[in-house]
């Protein structure tokens, strides 16, 4: 389905409760696994798959996001989904558009530094979304843990009526973060990858050994990040899980995110510390 | 009431249309034209009664805004108003709030050049209380032509499901729009702010006989205000009724508006030609 009013009019008649799974296609077995939870707490389940312009900043990855639209609707199929809602961007954002949502302070750090404007696309496309299918609950994945911070902000903040959940990280085997990103790794890459789970290994040990300085913390991880030649570090944070602010000393929940490039491939990963 | 789940609470249980008309308080006949109107369309009805501070610059009337609470209720009361939603600022904006809804280009000319700001306050509160009540229907009068455009606009961009109601002006008997604001003014002062009204009734003639030079029709309202010594110009503006852009030569519907300060109160009013 790719209309809005289509949806709307369908949507309309659903009496029961409704599980909306935002993605941006390419599914892997984190979307998957989003699909199952919305499955088993929702009488219908809406998928979403849309590679949203607005949140891809000039000279990021928006042309070469890896787009497979026909396995993504197999795969969907066989999750019982019941709607896929696939909108053209002309859909979305029609002539005349211009509004936009904005998250203050927590959008401010981590990935906002680095990709400016992006949650501002993220939250208005999420928004819109929300209004689309009307929700009781939508599912996002603890992967991108800012997004999910700044999405509950909004929802609080406007007063939204549904439920947000957030879904633990899906990982491969030996730890890498499931990414629709992932399949831009040549193999020599993908062995590299691995060094941003292994910096959340670390500061996991490090942390359960009793440290609670965040900066030694923060400094034991770059460390084993740079002997990773294939390894360039965005940025590496200890940070209030909810505030989103840097750390000295570790007492409440700490988010420990990290955003390296490999090759040219961005990857972000997290854990919560303390939790 | 004057909390959000408490009104969300009972929002759940109505079945039928809801209307909601989003006020300021110190009503007006203005006002409750705009209430019998949501009355004759819906099976219940909620105003609200919020002076929003975010919409208010620095030096602007925020704290002199006229309030009176209990004649509002009983004027309600006599509308047979379902729901008055009066929320404290805290309820709406408490610890941590930091969303915002922002409207492009729409705002940032005519009232947004004078207050800039008072659009993102306007759109995050109507976005909150479009949230909160979830009408069916929301009525704005044409006084505030530049809100009417802005939040259809956000409406439309963010895919909000509800109908946007534009009821006309509603005028004393002389022609002052009316205003929660013309409280302010002095019996000299109330004489001068006529002005406004003379103004848009020259462009109106001069339109009528056949006129269509924006700029000349600006030139000559400007010049009748100008003989007014109580009364200042803030703008007078011929604009494209949807895309608020000044006109050359009036072609389709123009918005003739215009700003001016009668003493230390400024009072706004427009028309709309050719529409």
């Amino acid at each position: 389905m790719s209309q809005i009013a289509e949806l709307k009019a369908l949507r309309g008649k659903a009496t029961g409760s409704v599980g909306l799974v935002p993605t941006m296609g390419y599914l892997h077995d984190g979307h998957l696994a989003l699909v199952r939870q919305a499955r088993d707490e929702n009488e219908a389940v809406v998928v979403s798959i849309f590679v949203n312009p607005t949140q891809f900043g000039a000279g990021e990855d928006f042309a070469s996001y890896p787009r497979d639209h026909e396995r993504d609707l197999a795969l969907l199929k066989e999750e019982r989904v019941d709607i896929v809602f696939v909108p053209p961007v002309e859909e979305m954002y029609p002539a005349g558009f211009c509004s936009g949502v904005e998250v203050g302070r927590v959008t401010e750090r981590l990935e906002g530094v680095s990709r400016p404007g992006h949650f501002r696309g993220v939250a208005t496309v999420v928004a819109k979304l929300f209004n689309i299918v009307e929700p009781t609950r939508a599912y996002f994945g603890q992967k991108d843990a800012q997004q999910a911070v700044v999405i509950e902000r909004m929802v609080a903040d406007l007063n939204m009526n549904l439920e947000i959940v957030i879904a633990p990280t899906v990982r491969e085997p030996d730890g890498l973060a499931m990414s629709s990103r992932n399949i831009h790794l040549n193999s020599e890459e993908r062995r590299a990858a691995l060094v941003l789970w292994r910096a959340l290994s670390l500061a996991q040990q490090l942390f359960s050994q009793g440290e609670r300085q965040a900066e030694s913390i923060r400094h034991r991880m770059s460390a084993l990040i740079q002997e990773e030649p294939l390894a360039s570090i965005d940025y590496v944070s200890i940070a209030g899980a909810a505030s989103l602010e840097e750390l000295a000393t570790i007492e409440g929940p700490a988010l420990v995110s990290l955003a390296v490039r490999i090759g040219s491939t961005r990857l972000i990963d997290n854990i919560v510390l303390g939790g």
